[in-house]
């Protein structure tokens, strides 16, 4: 092993409580991008990020104000003959309801056992630490082996409205030679992972109207089509007794599964007591003819995420409500279009939905799925690293969380991305509870300092 | 006409202002009965009506305690000869939410036009104070003509949870010729109505579970039954597509139509136009093969009175919700019973859920729906006053509300109810900007006044 490479270990291994110390700092602050009432920590967050890359002796690290939050990037590029690395990472989090479930405040980390607990702790602020953590190691250590370019933003948890304008507007200052993007995950702490294929997203809003006003369920009772029903129908409607989702032309682009690939997935330890045993739920469920693992990373869904309507509190009230609402996103896969469904969904409340209600369709959201080259010289050196800090031959899999800029980077930049991540299946991501096991973080850390040392050139 | 009758309608019109100065008094009292925050506020109505009945002069006046409300009584007996009426009110009311879409607070009645606006304005202390109003203009003209007993409840919006085991525990004491109930409303301002048939409820909580905790909809969408969906095609399936309740055995019980009684609803001005016009919807709905007015009287109904689950504020969320949650009721009609209704939803569930999910069915109010006969004495005297004041015959009409009371009395005491109110089908009663027409609310007074003396002994 090179000199620098045990250097960089080395430096890490001793500033463990340093780099959990900053860890923990950022993940005081609540940035929660979906609410508008936490804007100014959205803003801070994304501050704490700038001053790390300064800290880092980064170059001309700026703060690029959206019409939402901000893009903070930095660069170092002074090795000549080494690659460019574009470090993707967001410093934005889901909201915390519902609050009364965590057992810690969510923005007072604490660590209980092996594990951290905030929100954000895995998604992602504890990936991007671990690739400031690593590119700290390796500066205090001689320097950086490659070039790297970051570019973190504030809008990932609601669907990164300004990202794709930002990218498509400085092409210059982000091209690189590949893009790594931490954003994915681990499948086990023994089982070091590789994603090659992520889902797609479209996320709309449903509202369905029907009295002017809520109404007295005895006195109209029996002749008014209630919202909340012809809501549920219009839902249950939206699969069939197979579990496929029935809205008019939602298969029709979707890449088949070959032999090979299913074979290449079956080797991922993902089976569906793994899954039963993540979920907690009493059997599983999904569409006829597919395992658990292919469902989650290769075939599309639609799921309600949130429903709305008439009386919700203590007690009985006896209200015909005026208007239900759910909020409804379907997972993509290659080649569906969220566009595309956008205008199934349309297509189906057109023909699907009864005379006697009003509907209206919000879309909040939306990204194409994308699948990545497993040759990629990024991708090798991420498998050499993760082998070296494991002992073990990665896992290549098919995610089914979305990572919309993947795809933006592919289409808009022409590059692949390195899509890796050190959060584990049971970390509570979106859910309360949300934490990070250290000792994988730790190793995060270890391995994207081999990752870089990789790329350096000979 | 009598002079006592000349000087009670003389009282009446004098006292006017006096009149709605009280009314407004009650009116400011939040009594929410399905709220604890609001116990001591409904503690206060009563006590309120109990001092009205003792201003009155009303003997043996009592505040009964019961587990939730207290039970208000007063009476006055001394007429020998004269019927006993035992009339009943509630001085609760229902919660207010949603608070934004009231033009004036809920608890701060502003008369605007012709109305008076404030939560139970019309249900009901508008109607207790009809009654009340009447027999102070009688007592203060020469005294009541008849025997009166009353029964102020804090409970009905809850579905008086304590009043069966009142009445059943206080038969001597609550004992009566006829009981009279002006709980129920008027078709219009120009349509004198006598009620001579009640839906029976049967409320219900249904909660799906399904994961143990919220998960992340790309990691697991695809291998969980998501329970707001699964709620969903629970509520889809509890109608067939020509609006009937699929519950097994739901309408076994349901008496038939005959050719005599429908004639006679036919009679009740209340058509499609009616509907469309107090609801605001695009288009009716409802079971084939009935008119809207029989649908909404005569027939039984489900419907949803509130739905939530997983993530439902601004913005998007990507989460498969832990569960989800559906306020569920049926209006019943003679002769469904309210138990056999609680496990054929049990048996529909049974049969319907899929076993990936977890459900769990709460009761929270229920009571048989009634029939009155129509030659009632009390009946009678009232459809004479009800001539008097509007110059017209009163329709006779089956009501789509509730009045579990009206079945407990006919059960428990064995005595018919004289179903009345000016209460109108647009007066928002369950909903926002609750209101009561002003003058229809003098011309109850005055139409109580005649039903008394209606009754006087020759």
């Amino acid at each position: 092993m090179s000199a620098q490479r045990e250097a960089a270990l080395e430096y890490a291994r001793k500033n463990k409580e340093k780099f959990l110390r900053e860890y923990k700092e950022i993940l005081t602050i609540p940035s929660i991008s979906t609410d508008p009432a936490h804007a100014a920590d959205v803003r801070q967050a994304g501050e704490w990020m700038a001053a790390q890359l300064r800290a880092l002796d980064m170059r001309n690290v700026q703060i690029f104000p959206t019409a939402l939050h901000p893009i903070v990037y930095g660069e170092r590029l002074d090795i000549a003959g080494a690659p460019t690395l574009l470090i993707y990472g967001h410093y934005d989090v889901q909201p915390t309801d519902p609050l009364d479930l965590w057992t810690t405040a969510p923005f007072d980390p604490v660590v209980r056992g092996d594990n951290l607990y905030a929100r954000g702790a895995s998604d992602m602020k504890g990936q991007a630490m671990i690739t400031l953590k690593a590119v700290e190691a390796l500066v205090k250590s001689g320097g950086l082996p490659v070039n790297v370019k970051w570019l973190f933003e504030g809008e990932e948890e609601v669907g990164s409205p300004n990202l794709t304008a930002f990218i498509a507007g400085h092409k210059d200052l982000l091209a690189c030679d590949f893009a790594v993007n931490p954003d994915a995950g681990i499948l086990g702490k023994d089982l070091p992972t590789i994603t090659y294929g992520l889902r797609g997203l479209a996320y709309f809003e449903l509202r369905v109207y029907g009295p002017a006003h809520d109404l007295h369920s005895g006195i109209y009772g029996g002749v008014v089509h209630n919202p909340a029903n012809a809501l549920a129908e219009l839902i249950a409607g939206m699969h069939d007794s197979k579990g496929r989702v029935t809205l008019p032309g939602f298969y029709d682009k979707v890449r088949k599964l070959s032999k090979d690939e299913r074979d290449e997935l079956m080797r991922a330890p993902v089976d569906d007591r793994h899954y039963l045993a993540n979920t907690g739920v009493l059997a599983l469920y999904g569409e006829e003819g597919y395992t658990a693992n292919e469902r989650a990373g290769a075939r599309p869904t639609l799921d309600v995420n949130g429903m709305l309507s008439g009386f919700t509190g203590q007690g009985s009230k006896t209200v015909i409500p005026a208007w239900a609402m759910a909020k409804i996103s379907c997972r993509l896969v290659p080649d569906q279009d969220p566009k595309e469904v956008h205008q199934q969904l349309i297509k189906y409340l057109e023909s699907k939905a009864s005379k006697d209600i009003r509907w209206e369709l919000q879309v909040y959201a939306g990204g194409p799925a994308s699948i990545s080259d497993r040759n990629n010289v990024g991708v090798q050196a991420m498998g050499k690293a993760l082998e070296t800090v494991w002992g073990k031959r990665p896992v290549f899999r098919r995610e089914g969380g979305s990572i919309p800029v993947v795809a933006e980077m592919q289409h808009l930049l022409g590059v692949e991305s390195v899509i890796c991540g050190f959060g584990l299946p049971d970390d509570n991501v979106h859910a309360p509870n949300e934490k990070q096991n250290l000792p994988t973080w730790y190793r995060g850390i270890e391995t994207f300092i081999h990752f870089f040392m990789n790329l350096k050139p000979a």
